[in-house]
């Protein structure tokens, strides 16, 4: 099956494309989409959409998995960041056959194993269980390729799906 | 003009619809757009969307204003109100003309006069300012109300739409 990992933002958005196929995970693709900070936030929000919609009708992928935001400060960016994540949780729902939110501790155990894991940590899982020559760049899509594979990981072991 | 106000949220979306005529002030409609706890977050941004259309596509606003968001506490409640109103702002760029936004103090001063107006004064005065019987309820429509008078003072004042 085809997992799309999706690690929400508005300035930033980070998207990875992972295959999953008996207990093995391929990298397909992954990257960002940007908007720029000129842009009023409902037009940043419409290149969101647009940008969310390219990647799903190239891939057509299975299943969506989209990180929980949490924020222990700077509310003030966290609003327009949630908005933004908004757009993406409709967009998918409307594009995909399934959708899947993980909190951030989630995406750290079923990557690494350990909840409390640090970026560096799930970053170098990440690059070993797809078999990469290197860690993916920029960080929000390595980001996303995780949480991509936090719902392959966890759909095999619940026994969500078959692969 | 038609104008449409929007007081933004996750389970209550307020709806109010105005029209601004050169410097009279008339309801057309308000009411509620409603989603169940019990629902999926993605589901209940689905249906913000479809409420939101029913309306301009019933309406055809010349403008939306929404209200902005401002918390103090409770950021847990504010993430899921902040994705909602992302599909607001979304879902109003592409089915009406124009969109704006105002802060809460902004929407105050433009309908009581006064930044610091408790709520029942905006409430007061947005029925005063529209020759209604009695104070729209419930609270989501009349400040929805209110949003759409703030819209409609601000660009009188300011000279941005002839009416």
């Amino acid at each position: 099956m085809i997992i799309l990992g999706i690690d929400p933002g508005l300035a930033t958005i980070g998207y990875g494309v992972i295959k999953s196929e008996k207990g093995q995970f391929t990298a397909i693709d992954c990257g960002i989409i940007s908007t720029p900070a000129k842009m009023s936030v409902p037009e940043r929000l419409s290149l969101i959409e647009k940008g969310i919609l390219s990647v799903t009708e190239k891939y057509s992928p299975d299943a969506a998995a989209v990180e929980e935001l949490f924020f222990t400060k700077n509310i003030t960016t966290g609003i327009t960041v949630a908005e933004a994540r908004g757009v993406i949780l409709l967009t998918l729902l409307k594009s995909c056959k399934q959708l899947y939110e993980y909190t951030p501790n989630e995406i750290k155990k079923a990557v690494t194993g350990y909840g409390s894991a640090d970026k560096f940590q799930v970053q170098q899982m990440t690059t070993a269980l797809l078999r990469l020559a290197e860690i993916p760049k920029p960080d929000d899509a390595a980001d996303a390729l995780a949480i991509a594979l936090c719902h392959a990981q966890t759909g095999r072991l619940s026994g969500a799906f078959k692969m």
